[in-house]
């Protein structure tokens, strides 16, 4: 039912192409997953979101679990069903959001508890419970319960969260039993490039049939999650995907997708979007800026998605200035398809082994600008 | 350039079907039109708004002249292009904008000056301004400006504002210049028959592409709604299509259509979709109501729209209980394709001749059902 083969290998990087088999569909790899935290991309339908070309999405177990509850999505036939979403899901595990959202109690071996930043309720999680939710939520992929260490951490405390995050992967394991679900096991070890190993290492050995690189993008500078990306990435087995969480701006994809990586998701691309802020090349444009009052070219004159095609910068303007709707649907469907549409042009150049690190299909001078 | 043809009429009340043809397309009547104060219909794209079988929609020339400017929209290619709409376009003259948002300073015969409800400058309407804008936006339709009294209003005041409507209608008649764009003019007259009779013989005397019925919907109760409807629509000229303005309620344009009133614009269904409420049949339901948490039908299980087609009404609460604007989406595009519908349903039961005032095809027991 989950099958990953790898189609294409770059020679001059460890970049590859993949396809990745789900009961739901393919997902082709490099890919960016467009973020529906609590089942909905904001502001975007379904129909849409299509559009843009994704092809998996990430919903967010932890805010799920506060509502509506995995019992409703249970009941109204599972996450695809609920938010109308045919293509495959990944769902995150929640530990990323009860150690950056939730007021903790408690933690230990056994779990977390913690205040809901809802309602204020008495909330725990354990793996057992993370992966229990998750096998109700019912998305293609699912994601180990893990602790993940802020930024900046001491290496006491790091090493900790990662002895923690190996043991409750163990649980994790021990408790998923969905046929038609894979469970990704996670890398933590901060900035900790022998924490990272071990903890590479202790993951890959449970032979699951993915694996990510998590407690990226936490804070920490650029350069040190390339340095992550860079020592770890190649340590990770070779015949499951690999997938970065947390990540997506363009000079962190490219060089991840050099290193070995295959996917990624974030909320940046539908969170500028939501304020006002466009994804252009390797740019961010402020649509609020007077320079685009009239400026009747489509916001990226190279752009196929919708808003490109129908919509100039002087529109999208006057809709972002006005805090109209429709300027923060737009944006988002923008932004995501640029993203989406930057994966694909790794993928034609990594076929055709003109792929870089250093990868800016947009530039004339580039020899892969015939992939953008 | 434009026609309008009468193709079916009801035998047992003045209802009518008919065909107004523009320079973009043509609005089948009877009609409901969105309303896209902004050039937007808010939280909607062009592509959504075709799929809710929207025709013509309205846009407000007073909020546009404020922003972004009719040199902006004039200088990108007109409304249609700006907004990317290639269908039918109706710009109000922002008469009653003026009266209801503004604040004004001076009224008189050559014209109102009034605060700017954005930053405070100082703007003057009149007729011939009014007009030039409308121009410079470029609508298939554009209406007379007019001046719209507030409900209640003594019969001296609304004399008063029927006598400087009459007066502007004639300067603006003599004003518009643009063959691709038809003129209508509005009858006033508040809830005084009287002065609405004579305000329906001096407009129709201009012998103008179309006639709108104004100044309801202001404050008045329904039945005052009625009663004009009743005592007006009659006295319009049979062969140009009749608008009244303001309106977008089931019961209401089952009146006026049963009158012989052709279209319609509102803000109520985007509005209320905004606020969490849809419509279904004649109700309007709060999908924040906890009845709906685990209610796992489609919205309105009678609809083919794609809030209907695709989501449930679980779905719908869960998003407007946690203000995600996919909820508003979702509801206003169903609000829209309610009222359209209801009109295509009207349409078909004044063709087959079993149309009347109290139309309600959604109940089994009427006659009409099968137009539903």
């Amino acid at each position: 039912m989950f099958d990953f083969k790898v189609l294409s290998r770059s020679t001059n990087t460890a970049g590859r192409v993949g396809r990745l088999s789900t009961p739901h569909g393919i997902l082709s790899t490099p890919q960016f997953m467009p973020v529906g935290t609590l089942g909905t991309v904001k502001g975007i339908t379904a129909t849409q979101l299509k559009d843009t070309n994704a092809q998996m999405i990430l919903a967010n177990t932890f805010h799920l679990h506060l509502q509506p509850g995995e019992a409703i999505i249970k009941e109204s036939g599972g996450l695809h069903s609920f938010m109308s979403w045919d293509q495959p899901i990944l769902t995150d595990s929640g530990g990323y959001q009860v150690f950056s959202l939730g007021k903790l109690n408690k933690i230990d071996d056994f779990g977390v508890s913690f205040k809901s930043p809802r309602d204020g309720s008495h909330i725990e999680l354990t793996p057992e419970k993370a992966i229990q939710i998750q096998m109700d939520l019912g998305a293609d992929v699912v994601m180990a319960f893990d602790q993940c260490p802020p930024y900046p951490a001491s290496k006491v405390e790091v090493e900790e969260a990662c002895k923690r995050t190996h043991l409750w992967l163990e649980r994790c394991v021990a408790t998923h039993s969905k046929e038609d679900q894979a469970l990704f096991g996670i890398v933590q070890g901060g900035c900790f490039l022998d924490l990272r190993e071990e903890s590479a290492r202790r993951v890959a050995s449970f032979h699951l049939p993915g694996i990510a690189i998590g407690g990226v993008s936490v804070g920490e500078p650029s350069d040190q999650i390339h340095k992550i990306v860079r020592h770890v990435a190649p340590l990770l087995p070779n015949e499951v995907p690999r997938y970065l969480m947390g990540i997506g701006t363009i000079r962190e994809m490219a060089v991840a997708v050099a290193n070995g990586v295959d996917f990624f998701d974030c909320v940046l691309p539908t969170r500028l979007g939501r304020h006002g802020t466009a994804l252009v090349r390797d740019e961010r444009w402020n649509l609020r800026n007077a320079c685009f009052r009239n400026d009747y070219q489509p916001l990226d004159t190279t752009c196929v998605c919708e808003t490109c095609t129908n919509y100039n910068r002087a529109y999208l303007h006057h809709l972002i200035r006005n805090d109209e709707l429709l300027g923060l649907t737009l944006l988002s469907l923008h932004n995501l398809s640029h993203l989406i549409r930057f994966s694909r042009a790794m993928a034609v150049a990594i076929e055709d082994d003109c792929f870089s690190e250093d990868f800016a299909p947009w530039q004339k001078s580039s020899i892969a600008h015939y992939t953008w």
